[in-house]
């Protein structure tokens, strides 16, 4: 399988329409919001490939658009015998929430079988993976589709070795208050924006929505722990094939938060592992609290202290730029957001999906442009 | 199978024979040192069953004293069969090294098969698991003898969230400067001198070596990294079934180093996950560098820095103790050394094998009665 916008094949993958050819159902049943449902709603903004309907008898009768603030034109049904009656060109069925623990809902089990005895591929980005299910796999085999689990991560046992701390590119790792704020975004949107400036860019997908989006990629929450590090450090030295020059840029998709109860050592894991020469820290205005823990999020100057300490000793990585995500938030509130922002850490700060990433990029490349200055 | 020492019962475990009938040999072949035989090293200092001899054909002849400073009446014999034949009382087979990345070394495999065809169960810490592997599995069964991975973790699907941030023990978790310093001895060395001062305290396996010691546990390290911390936390939650008042002590084994490129993550899903009340610090006196990088040790007054950063924001835990291993120093270089790490940090601080424990276990009485008396 090879990403369209990189060439980079990835090492791993499965036979099925290539990007570029599928019509999605996005299976999201009882869980269509921003909160569940972040991978269905990155395919629908950022990938290639465009999703025809959204299941969701929660939501049936509305537009994507009402529900997540994307997909204006994407209609909302109640079950997936409905979305294959309206779209009979619909070829793939894409699982789009995420919910907690990664375990199949059972209410999905006949919808995925009715998608797969109608000919459609499935996408999956939940930790069960259904290639091995007892019951879905053989429907797979005997229908002749494809199950792609998006997380199964490469069997590779390697303990980082630093490799990638001395790369010609400039390495930017997005990095967050809390899951779901806005890395995958903030890594993507800058990623276009460069590319559209003619950098050589390269977006490097760490969860199972960049890797369905990219078409490449590991899911390094995946990865056994000892070797999680090692996993995201190959992901680096993948795209490091691609951008190999000082003037060039690897855009890294962040996971977690080093403030995150549970999640604290992927995302450690994957900074020590991907060797970042800069940071963008990412956070939700509207967010307080760790979602789903009473634990509160402390403020972006100490999060900008924090992950400075964090990188110091490793391979220090200064924090050049805040990425808000101000989702819900009236215009006045954003504007005041976005200053408030740059006044607590003196850092440049945005929100890239409602103002455009633009400040992030300039952010980047003034960053890549002194230090190549000092190669 | 259940932990002597505390009553605990794994809820995880091979049929073998049990903990205080065993008479190990332990393989080491090629690597019997401090720094790759720790799994041997550990079994030979704090398990209750006897290692009979060590297979290691380079120090055939020696004593494991010679060699590793402990195992006074050890003979280090060449071959598998030479063991056998000096000590036809032996019943298991112990993989005593840590290779880099688990892999089961070629040259091992006719001799755990001769061991196997001896009658002889086999305890395994390697990443790779044996009872999976086509050769030696077979033998196993057609043998009756049992082979025990003791890195196979429970296969939870378990995201932290914070069940051990309240318990009425206090919990004291191991860390370090680097891995191999010294987190487990440490830890088993307070633990014990707690009981012995007729204190409640659970010693937490986290590692294949604590593992093996103590008959319970989980290897952290071979869990999902979405799932790592939940695995600590669901840990530290079993011991708390023993150590249920304030007056109790729960002592977790550390694992990895804040400033390790490759284990980091598992270091901070542990902190996160086990969720600390303190922490005591371990660092091998005469360590510079990272073992096998080129990255420089902090200073210990930077390392209690920046652990008091990495748990502030989740659950404050302070390093409230120094454990210095200064083996092979000596015994002016050694004090000279303790010494200063008090100077440096204003902490007590000794090397609990060379001067005992003691220091380090009134440290964590002194925090837990000032922590009970604000409960």
């Amino acid at each position: 399988m090879e990403c369209a916008a990189t060439g980079l094949a990835a090492p791993w993958g499965p036979e099925m329409r290539p990007r570029g050819e599928r019509r999605i159902i996005a299976l999201a049943d009882g869980g269509f919001d921003l909160l569940e449902a972040k991978t269905a709603v990155g395919v629908i903004r950022y990938a290639i490939d465009p999703v025809v309907a959204v299941v969701d008898h929660l939501h049936a009768g509305k537009r994507a658009s009402d529900v997540v603030g994307v997909g204006d034109h994407i209609p909302v049904v109640a079950t997936v015998g409905d979305a294959l009656a309206s779209h009979p060109d619909a070829n793939t069925l894409l699982l789009g929430t995420a919910p907690r623990g990664g375990i199949l809902p059972a209410s999905w089990r006949a919808q995925i079988v009715q998608a797969m005895r109608a000919g459609l591929d499935v996408i999956n980005g939940l930790h069960a993976f259904l290639s091995d299910d007892a019951e879905l796999a053989p429907v797979a085999a005997e229908c002749g589709v494809t199950i792609w689990d998006a997380r199964r991560a490469p069997d590779a046992h390697r303990v980082a070795d630093t490799r990638a701390h001395a790369l010609a590119a400039t390495v930017v790792l997005t990095v967050g208050s809390d899951c779901n704020v806005g890395k995958m975004s903030t890594a993507l949107e800058v990623d276009a924006l460069l590319r559209k400036r003619e950098r050589t860019s390269v977006f490097v997908p760490t969860g199972q929505t960049g890797i369905m989006i990219a078409g490449w990629g590991t899911s390094i929450d995946e990865v056994i722990s000892d070797f999680t590090a090692g996993a995201a450090e190959d992901l680096v030295m993948e795209a490091a094939k691609t951008a190999t020059t000082k003037e060039d840029i690897i855009l890294v998709e962040g996971q977690g938060s080093l403030v995150h109860p549970g999640y604290s050592g992927v995302t450690l894991s994957l900074i020590h592992g991907s060797a970042p020469d800069a940071l963008i820290l990412c956070h939700q205005s509207t967010r307080t609290q760790i979602r789903r823990y009473t634990l509160p999020i402390p403020s972006l100057a100490d999060l900008v202290v924090l992950h400075g300490a964090m990188t110091a000793h490793v391979k220090p990585a200064p924090v050049i730029a805040i990425s808000l995500n101000t989702y819900g938030m009236s215009e006045a509130d954003a504007h005041a957001a976005v200053a408030r922002a740059t006044a607590e850490t003196g850092l440049p700060a945005t929100d890239p999906v409602r103002y455009g990433p633009a400040i992030l990029a300039d952010a980047v490349e003034a960053f890549a442009k002194a230090r190549a200055a000092t190669m």
